[in-house]
């Protein structure tokens, strides 16, 4: 198999098909136009100038495009980047997708099979068809969507793998504490972030919609479990459905972080805790894997702006 | 007609009927137990307390129960109180409940038909549609409501009277401002806060309910109004559903104030603004009428406590 | 009549008169200098580079300058830009300066007649001399002057229109709430920012001036009625004059927004909420007048760097 | 065996052996003196007032004090009371003490033997055998202690069994995500509240030492840290104690919850979520335990007031 | 001399004349009324509780009374009060005022004295004048008014006596550092606070005035300033006259604190750096002078509700 | 002499040796490289860019090279910049290193013996023991470090020369306020920043170590005192150890500035504002260094940005 984006090392000509990630058509400082890329394939990224790009270019070398890159991996203010050489438009139909398509990091049959078993442990009617009814209307995205704009498991798959690690510490956790309602958990574990499959859109660069963007994921879900209660015939005010719908939509635990209600039930704060939790490993170890061992990572957003450590 | 609570001076007995609004059986020092009360007539509260009381008049004398009050005007740390004398449980039926029910200061059936007029300013077909609709399902409701649990408009048909105040504020800005959608920031006005006939509950006495505390009233309607384009058959991913859910969700303006998003239309901006105006307004005014010209107000909650000065 | 900046298309070759907004002389990459300018008319703004600028060419060029301007209408990153084909200057006394000072959107002597109407709304004899009084001694700076070095009104004879605004919100509370006092409400709309005839300077490029930067416009505006009080004998310590200077001084709401108190008066806080409204309005509505229906706006600085839909 | 405090229904007459775990004498309104006492033994607490209270009753129920208790178990304001009918101090030396003092849900044999197989996962030399020269040093403080004041684990052997919660959650997660350092992780864990034997003290009436008050446990730890390394010959500057020391200097998340700096280790920011995680199951269920199903529990002051919900 | 408040030890009977700082007159739970009082005189305060007050009571012993105060000193909750036997009014032209009054721990001639040599280091004609102009007008004021309501320096002649604390630290600071304005810096200190002699009144029970309320004290001594230079015919946009209101405006530091303007001089920051140090050293002293060795103080408010310790 | 960086205006050719301050390699639009870079002598610092360079070149022009400078001062919006002719490497040993490095304006000699006479005012045993172990065993570092990275006091001898000027202030205050503990607050003085000779590394290019990064002065210092103790033998939980401590964990005043406990001391109080005050007018005075009379200076980092206005 041919060597991919990471494979590459500093001063070597790479030669490799990609997929672009970010297309930026702007004006250099003496007058001409370039073309700011990023390109992608399944290993990694890496960026790349493409000088006196024509409109024609820009038009070509838009995100998406699948190109044939040929250049030198260089450094440019400590970071890799490639010096292009030649840039070549490919038909899409020609290569095989998947190989430049980042996925979640376990196979899609293997997740679809722990979710059955996921939701033997709603043991509550209500919640059950619930879930159930709504992995089903959403089943295709749900296992294709990225679980965030960027930050953390922003890939195709991302939504389906971060949900399932969700579901996992909240196994363990009502294994430790006995007063856990463990049905009610994985409910919320499995809804929680389920309104992404609306929010977000595309895995080839990955953009909020209209109503991902006026509406937001957490009344989105919210809307979903009410059309579904209707068409399930569930009543909206019972105690189950009250305590469903808290669950997602005090899931970011604080107002200002977006939830209308902070959490008022145990599970609801632990849920938020371990998506808290499994969120800040996903992005701390995404940074480290880019760091040289004893050395600091580069910043990241959505930790404060943090660098952190990565023993040597 | 007999004098009402605040019909009295300080020092002058006092025997009217009343409705106790709060009740609260506590133990006193000395070992034994006393009621602390508030009575209220459409006029307006006073407090007293109920000394050595049984457990039997604990039930007796409780929150929505008609009482006849006899007993002294008092002053206690500047505050009017009353010295109870005497306190005797009526039978509801045999009084006219419209005497204790403090009510919006417009009679219903004028507030009904200006309603009436002011849909025909909503000229975008689904936004019409929809708040009918929703008007028809919740009428009763809608005009006996508060619009808030104490703070402001916290009486019966508050909260019709607040949504009328708001959206006269509307239109005369639609008036003054040609560049903004009328029929956008009237529908908004006529949905911001109906969601509260199923977070607020009674009017001698007003409590959130469980849906109300667990899943709040923004929410609430914007769930509403998702049923309603349900039933109605109007596609809630069209640009007028999502505008219209945006104006409710957003009305509160900040996220830390229960708005999952920020306005984000001219329109959502200026029904933030004259929700915080209308009620602002309100709560003030509360305060003054129970102040003497030359003096400060006593400290209001919703206004950071802040004292408000009246003109001598 | 000539074309006018934002009447040329995207590719059209430009040819106009337009003022100099800013002028910044850079180092570029290669060594050499340039100007990052901003032309002006009347009808709106575009930026331009000047490539290879000498000292004499930065002389020539600066904020305030007339220019005769020829180029070509670009996109620069989405957001138009002329690239410069030549620049010369022309004498000022040879223009039509009207053509390019932005201006308020009513004619001046429309609104030096209303003024007149609203001061005999100012019912209480202290308020409408003090008024008269420094309306009088700032009568030709208050119409020409920007309310704001940018952000709202920042045109001339905006703090004209943007004072009217506000007077005529205030009317309209007047008149749907009766408890307002009316002639305090528009005395302190009339003043509130008087103060900015002297903190801000200028029309083509408005600056702080030394007064402004160390003192800024509330306490200005505060000691210009210290010091028409004097003149008119007026008692600075009577009720009157201590209504109408705290009118001025909490205008801003909060003190981290630069008042040295709160308002503390009912009419202090609805002038305080209509400033807000006003200046949102203006705000949103001219990043909106820039975008095509179906997007978003640029990100509004004084709006908490949100951006603004425009519906399709 | 005889009956405990929680045994007891409402109007019921207790009679019992307490440890009184508050007192305060205090002026009743009539001029006379009472004592305000709180009752505890293993199974719970309850309050109750001594009227009448001369001062050596004062000296003689004081905190810490054993006493035999007579009287009714009351509501108050909806919360359970004692009506106390006789009081009576009893010889400590004649009781068992461990009636008395609530402890940790689990024998301290069984977590002192689980400590033994946990430092085996400790595989660094460095922190293995700082970890056993503090445990061995603090073994008995370590294993009677409280976690905190008040709020979460506030009990005897609290510290121990918050300590061996918060190793398991450690344990859970190093198996769920392979990047997670286990040794760095559960050293943390082990140390990150061992300044609390010298911080807090007591454990009928927790309080804070002179030294808790003014170093704060963190600090404490820190040094106990250094002179450990100092002892063993260790050296201080070595990567292994940086990352050791700066766990437990981290874990409280911010600057603002007293941590000096805040976590930049993958493991750090774990340490932080977990004790974050574990202290607030405590603290809700706690307050759980004393609601009915139902209700809404009493506000938690740690969990930034809230109430929590428990399920019907 | 006779006893004073502070002389008298616990359990002692106590004899003396003193002013009623405080009284509220508040009605017992056993239905009576009774007033809670503080007595001071020079040495300090202490409280006391008037039983079975009546409205008579009440209007004798309101603040500013001096009585005669028989009775003995208690302990309740841990702070000293006085058990009240005899309480009797006493004729104010038949006692010695100065018994009563706090004041500055300076004689009041040797401040003015003083003062006489701090304005000669105002080198600055403009400032010297204002200043000397502001100190004449004021003069009496000046020197018997309170630095504060509470907090610090909340005694007769309190202004003066901070003021003068302040030059000093000023005169030392410019000693130290060359680079300050040694004038404009005492210049500053002098009038930082002169607007509280209209803020504040009283001195037995320290008011704010309605002007104080509604202006601040920061834009009063501002407008003093504005028609002294009227007065004085100094140009109020001269730079030497634009710095001097700076440095009053900005004092407070932050805009929350109430400063219009932060401070942009380097003399301003260092006025408000030792107005901070100034307060803070006679705020912690205050409590600490009520405090035993080797215990903490009670807790004060201007200090973030902090405790201080008193070395053992 | 030669001339110093400084020395030069603007235009005038330069020709003098100075050392690499800051050195960036970075790649320009037009795809070739160039170095960035800040050149410093004693007097002061000048930036200027180095086109066209090697790999060899920035190895050559690193952080810390002596270098040959010849070039043309120039201005690059509005700041001073040199453009670069010529530059090359110096051997060190050949040159005399003072002329390179900025100091602290006072000689060494006299601040080791003024230092002297400050250890005898701490009149305590073990404050003076631990303060004269600590500054023998930092000696040499003591005198050489800087007191930060940039902001304030960033030179060599910065440290020595910060806490000096913060013993004097501490001197003047102790004479100025009788109720001051002047031993405690000059102990605290001498050692608060002590840790920063193990938190920097270096004076040409001032760096954070590692330990510094992950554990902080703070800490640092407070284990250093820890240790000390131990070898002095003196009992870290006797009051006066923990006094010591808390002066120096506390001084940052609050803990999202670093400090695990706010001061609860008056001197820990006082430490915190002169700390304050003394970095204050560093930062300020360093920035109108740099400034013309009647102008502004540039935006101060650690002043929250602002900037301040240099007298004309």
């Amino acid at each position: 198999m041919s060597k991919r984006i990471t494979d590459y090392k500093n001063g070597e000509q790479m030669s490799l098909e990609a997929v672009i990630k970010l297309s930026d058509y702007r004006l250099a400082k003496n007058g001409k136009h370039f073309l700011s890329l990023v390109f992608e394939d399944k290993s990694g990224q890496i960026p790349g100038k493409y000088w006196d790009a024509s409109e024609q270019d820009a038009n070509d070398f838009k995100v998406g495009a699948i190109v044939q890159l040929d250049g030198k991996r260089d450094l440019y203010q400590g970071k890799p980047q490639v010096t292009i050489a030649r840039l070549g438009v490919i038909d899409p139909n020609t290569v095989d997708m998947s190989r430049f398509v980042q996925t979640a990091p376990e196979k899609r049959s293997d997740m679809e099979n722990e979710f059955e078993d996921v939701f033997l442990q709603i043991t509550n009617g209500a919640w059950n068809r619930i879930v159930r009814y709504l992995f089903k209307k959403f089943h295709e995205q749900f296992f294709t969507s990225p679980a965030a704009k960027s930050n953390h498991h922003d890939f195709q798959g991302g939504l389906a793998f971060h949900t399932l690690s969700m579901v996992r510490l909240a196994e363990k956790i009502s294994d430790q504490y006995a007063q856990v309602n463990r049905a009610l958990l994985i409910a919320g574990a499995c809804l929680h972030d389920l309104g992404k499959v609306i929010e977000l859109l595309g895995n080839l660069g990955i953009e909020y919609t209209f109503e991902g963007n006026m509406i937001g994921h957490i009344t989105i879900v919210d809307e979903e479990i009410t059309l579904a209660a209707k068409e399930l015939d569930i009543k909206l005010d019972s105690e189950d459905m009250i305590l469903l719908r808290h669950m997602v939509l005090s899931h970011h635990g604080l107002l200002e972080y977006g939830s209308p209600e902070r959490p008022k039930l145990l599970e609801a704060e632990i849920l938020h805790d371990i998506d808290v939790l499994d969120a800040s490993i996903n992005m701390i170890s995404k940074a480290l894997d880019k760091t040289d061992p004893g050395n600091f990572s580069e910043r990241i957003f959505g930790m404060d702006n943090r660098s952190f450590y990565k023993h040597s």
